[in-house]
């Protein structure tokens, strides 16, 4: 039974996770994989890139995002997943040795129209270094179950029927 | 020496790169380190969500598009790197033994107002099944430098001399 619902999240509400420390290993292990672009797997390459040094790959900071998003929360709660992502900026370089805690902003909250026992949060997150930069945000909506079924509104319930 | 500059990107235009055939084991293991949610990981628990069945996680679809791109055009190009993305919209599973094909729309180039020698591609991505469905469609902006630098306008020149 999770024990994180909808109902938990309150609009306006800001909380931090972390911190956890990003290795070189798993920069150039990422970047090997999924994103083999010099400044991503070489030192002296990454010097002369506009990241000034080996930095990790924007996707390794999403993906490292979502790992603490779920070691902090997502596991523990109804979700159901996430339509996608309205926005993501890399703002900063994520680099070796980098200490990084996640900030969340629940932006705001939607009961389902036509489901009644979904609802969805609007989040946005900042990851951000030891230094007290933001490295990155990511704005984007999730998916959860409610603790107790709401109402369905009749247009709504009759759209769903025709779909 | 690049093979791709700036000057080589038409808006407008539509290409197309793949297949790649995407397997179990490489889910299972994206999910396992990044995305330990029971749907990712998991058949029976998959069967039961939202999904349908194991699918993989959303940021490993992005990572693979990543690869995708880079196998394609971006490791022969003069890739500056790319401030973020605008959109990503998860839109089917992407599932066990799936073959991808990547879909690019060149949506806009513009020439950097302040570096001669950059400018910058907009490009609308699709990642597209076996069955010619979209998986994930994802926005983004990529700094590509230009074969022949450009003339930097008087304003951004002393905007830029100033910061």
């Amino acid at each position: 039974m999770p024990r994180i619902y909808w109902e938990d999240f309150t609009p306006g509400s800001v909380d931090t996770y972390g911190p956890r420390r990003v290795t070189r290993e798993e920069i150039i292990a990422f970047a090997s994989e999924f994103d083999p672009q010099p400044m991503h797997l070489d030192e002296e390459a990454a010097r002369g890139s506009l990241l000034g040094g080996l930095a990790a790959s924007g996707w390794h900071s999403c993906s490292i995002l979502m790992r603490m998003m779920c070691d902090w929360f997502l596991l523990e709660s109804s979700s159901m997943g996430s339509p996608g992502v309205d926005e993501v900026r890399w703002m900063r370089p994520l680099r070796p040795g980098d200490e990084v805690t996640l900030r969340r902003t629940t932006v705001e909250t939607r009961a389902s129209k036509s489901r009644p026992h979904m609802g969805t949060a609007k989040f946005a997150f900042e990851l951000i270094n030891q230094a007290g930069e933001t490295v990155m945000t990511l704005t984007c909506t999730i998916m959860f179950g409610r603790r107790e079924a709401g109402s369905v509104a009749p247009a709504a319930a009759s759209a769903a029927a025709a779909s």
